[in-house]
């Protein structure tokens, strides 16, 4: 059905531009698109959209018909000379040297089988008739260079959707308004979150204020959750010689998302992709004893991945990323505990950021499939056991997936949807049987005896600051819960006359841990609230005559349409303990 | 005279071992050394230093004379082969080979003139008569190559100490024992504060949990100091593309203390040696109006250097390091102001820490060598005159140093005397003219227009973590300060049977926001007691029969002789109020 409705897009543009030349029309993910030349330095423009959506509406109307028929590739190629449509016998021409030796068309022709209309060159398949296309509309216009080579011709390419009924096609408008509106990089760049410089680099985002307070604040909650769990913190260089990634195996095996190496006057570094190899080397910088079992290193660790440049999109595909990681150091019999926990750590999480739409997975290994997986079958039949349980006991909503584990041992990962539809993974706890091998991890047990039985947990829950941050942006579509919001209370003033007690209820606020800004702009008082409400502030106090020595003030709700009346030390109260429960409530 | 002892070292060494063979025996700082070569796999052990030093004075007792003569070279030659001594034969075949017609040799004699004892190739000078000589101390034994090259034979050095009277010997040894006892490394590995591991690399130190916590604790004084006075903190990514370095000017001129470039998909990329390119881009990000400056922004920055890995030792020469940095982007007219303020901020830090031996030093450009400086005569002069100003103001000890300043502005630099007596700039403070030039950093002015008066400020007054933790490491002597104790209070049980109640104390105390160890280990009350009192645990609560179900706890507070009672409640109260002073005192 979309490719039909390309045929009639390009069938309209013929109507209104005859002298057009024709590229290409595929199908696209929830519609299509056609590539015009139109002419040395002719373009559509966006006025152009509707005009011929209007006449593919009359097109389709006409209940066309799509008819197949074949000629020999020469004659073929005779024929699309005489409709001079120079890249369409570009393409006729690569079919035969490639053998082939006729080519389809599908041709649109009235009900009567008499008219012909638009005819192109094309495999198919096609609906029968117009009347069975649903509903579509025209999105834009791009310039695309012919077969996607710069030294080739620039194009002009118009896309469509297009869906079976008007509710789909309505609905689809809709979670693309919601996406477009709650994309994180559009919400990155209004709430000033974060910036990508090409002087920089791509994937290499430069956290602006907003966005650091915003990193800062996850990290506060990750530090005092973890300490409160009996996580210890570490903080590990950023790079490694050559040997410790022989050791862990990441190189040779990883080494193409591992950034280029670098020869210094004593060996080989690499920037590291991982925090684990050196959490190990800490774990055995020591010897460590059963007491100190289960032992959990945490760190905001900083991961370098050499992604290729063309597939970097905001924060959600970066090449410096810092991570939410620990590993467990812990024996056998303490794993059901330790991932139990982190479970408990990561609804904790959840609850405060008020998701609900998550389910979880654990990838197990497949027996059959033996060189895909480390070989200890006991371990594993144990271990997916164990997680079985917990997951079961825990009540949380759960699927099994077979031969999804990783090499070293199975997950359990947090399936998401987010607001926009987008699925994702966010927090992932994996088990791994194969760290004490590669690194010889041990312990000394109760009798005194060394023990090589070190199982690793890896576990992030709250992901990657990046990935994070682009979710929560689109989760809340930019309204901060006030703990994360840069700024909590906007102070507006009806003239500059009142500043002096502006400032000192800013000062007031701020020594109460409070993130205030007092918008001294040279605009008007309309100007300041309307941009105060479009950033989204949880609160707007605004100081005219009336409000300077009053009992209470004037209070912004975000999200209320009415004015709310507190004393100064109500609302500072109020914020206070808000902010300490971390609550999504303001 | 240091010179003089050596050639007495090996007389002593020629009346014990006659078949030795001598290497050399320079002068060092401090003292001296002679390598010695006693025959195949023979070597000296620290037990024969005592017998060396009788030797020694002995000789020096005799009141010998120090007498020069020369000779020609191949009567050296000739002579020294009689002697059997084939290094110093080929040393005097090197210096004939040079040209060398004559030699000089330095032999003692009795005082009468008629005995000759130890005779030495040498180019003097020396002390007339060992009567001249000082105070010394044969201190160590080590193994080194002849010539330094491991091809030759292993010789065996000891090495000296010297100084003119017996005080200054003893002072120095006093010294160089505080000097051992309180070198960070030592306090570093006999805490666990931080490791280095070969298969990470030298230079890059793995902070582990305690070392972590004394790291945080100083990065909050510093978030929490910043904060207060205005600074907005970012985060940015750890290299950038070549481009950002010439721009910058780090490349070429600095290109050889920086990393390795790396060739990405999209360009080459170096890990950043500064962090003011990345801040001067987030200035850039937007369009400043003369109501943001001054524009603070700060970040607890890495910067990667590429040292010589022969350079490298514990915290203080590495290869990464966290800088506690900040750019100050501002007008002409407040630079006085910014930088008074900078310079308050480094006297509450250094009243914090306790630091009183220390000076600063305005270092100003040269007007007679215009080639070393940017040249801005009107901006130096400005600038070196309100520094100046600032420092007399604010009544600071302080020298001025011409022809000292930076390429682009002048600076000032704290100066310490560290306890072991190195010399040390911690913090500084520069000003900086050049890199609205080259950044192109502009503000719009209250007339609406663009003017390029954005003067930037470098200030670093926390040093950078690493150097900073080695600084105070040695400082305190490993006894922290209760706020960066990595444990504050350390229970201990005088058996099992009561680990529930300490187990319930440790909560408590945990809960009120207190770092506790509870010892567990398998040992004696008497060891692990004697064990806390070697860690400096500020807090030490013995738990006993006694101690169960009684009002008070006996605490052994750190540097004090008497056990004091508290209760629970004052106990707490005490700690919290002291580490939220961030006091010295316990």
């Amino acid at each position: 059905m979309r490719h039909s409705f390309s045929h009639v897009l390009a069938q309209a543009v013929l109507q209104m531009y005859p002298e057009a030349k024709l590229g290409i029309g595929p199908v696209i993910e929830d519609g299509f698109y056609y590539d015009f030349d139109l002419g040395a330095g002719k373009t559509f423009t966006p006025m152009d959209l509707p005009k011929l959506e209007k006449r593919m509406q009359k097109i389709i109307a006409q209940s066309l018909q799509f008819e197949r028929y074949e000629a020999s590739t020469d004659e073929s190629i005779a024929y699309l000379k005489t409709r001079a449509q120079p890249y369409k016998v570009e393409l006729a021409e690569e079919l035969k040297s490639q053998g082939e030796k006729t080519l389809s068309f599908y041709r649109t022709v009235d009900p009567t089988g008499k008219k012909h209309f638009f005819n192109d060159l094309c495999k198919g398949p096609h609906v029968q008739t117009t009347r069975e296309l649903g509903a579509f509309k025209l999105m834009s216009i791009a310039g695309a260079y012919w077969r996607g080579s710069e030294k080739n011709p620039m194009l002009q390419r118009i896309y469509g959707v297009a869906f079976p009924t008007q509710a789909e096609l309505d609905a689809h408008l809709e979670r693309r308004r919601l996406a477009e509106e709650r994309d994180h990089r559009k919400i990155g760049q209004k709430q000033q979150l974060f910036v990508i410089d090409d002087r920089v680099g791509k994937g290499l985002p430069l956290w602006l204020p907003n966005g650091t307070i915003i990193r800062d604040e996850i990290e506060r909650l990750a530090k005092e959750t973890e300490s409160r769990y009996g996580y210890l913190r570490v903080s590990t260089p950023h790079l490694a010689k050559e040997d410790l990634y022989l050791t862990s195996g990441h190189l040779p095996y990883y080494k193409d998302s591992m950034y280029p190496p670098m020869v210094m006057d004593d060996g080989t570094y690499y920037m590291k992709a991982m925090n684990c190899p050196h959490h190990h080397v800490i774990y055995q910088s020591s010897p460590r004893s059963y007491r100190e079992l289960p032992l959990r290193l945490a760190e905001y660790g900083v991961c370098y991945r050499n992604e290729l440049s063309g597939t970097l999109a905001g924060l959600l595909r970066v090449r410096m990323l810092s991570m939410n990681d620990a590993h467990i150091y812990c024996r056998r019999d303490q794993i059901k505990t330790e991932f139990a926990q982190v479970l408990e750590i990561i609804q904790y999480y959840f609850k405060l950021f008020g998701f609900r739409e998550y389910s979880f997975r654990l990838s197990k290994w497949d027996p059959a499939h033996t060189d895909k997986y480390i070989n200890q079958p006991d371990n594993w039949e144990y271990s997916q056991g164990v997680l079985r349980e917990i997951l079961q006991e825990m009540r949380l909503p759960f699927v099994e997936a077979d031969n999804e584990a990783a090499f070293y041992g199975p997950k359990i990962d947090v399936q998401f949807k987010s607001v926009i539809g987008r699925e994702e993974t966010l927090s992932t706890i994996q088990l791994d049987f194969l760290a004490r091998e590669r690194f010889g991890l041990t312990y000394v047990d109760q009798q005194g005896s060394r023990s090589n039985e070190v199982f690793v947990i890896h576990r992030s829950p709250l992901s990657v600051h990046e990935r994070m941050v682009a979710f929560l942006a689109e989760h809340y579509g930019g309204a901060w819960p006030l703990w994360l919001s840069p700024v909590q209370v906007q102070i507006i003033m009806v003239s500059e006359k009142f500043s002096a007690y502006a400032e000192k209820l800013a000062h007031e606020l701020r020594t109460a841990g409070i993130r205030v800004h007092l918008d001294n702009a040279d605009a008007t008082v309309s100007y300041k609230i309307r941009h105060a409400e479009q950033a989204k502030v949880p609160y707007m106090v605004v100081i005219g005559e009336k409000e300077v020595g009053a009992q209470s003030l004037a209070v912004r709700v975000r999200g209320k349409k009415e004015i709310e009346q507190f004393s100064l030390g109500d609302f500072v109260g109020r914020i206070q303990k808000l902010i300490a429960e971390r609550s999504v409530e303001l």
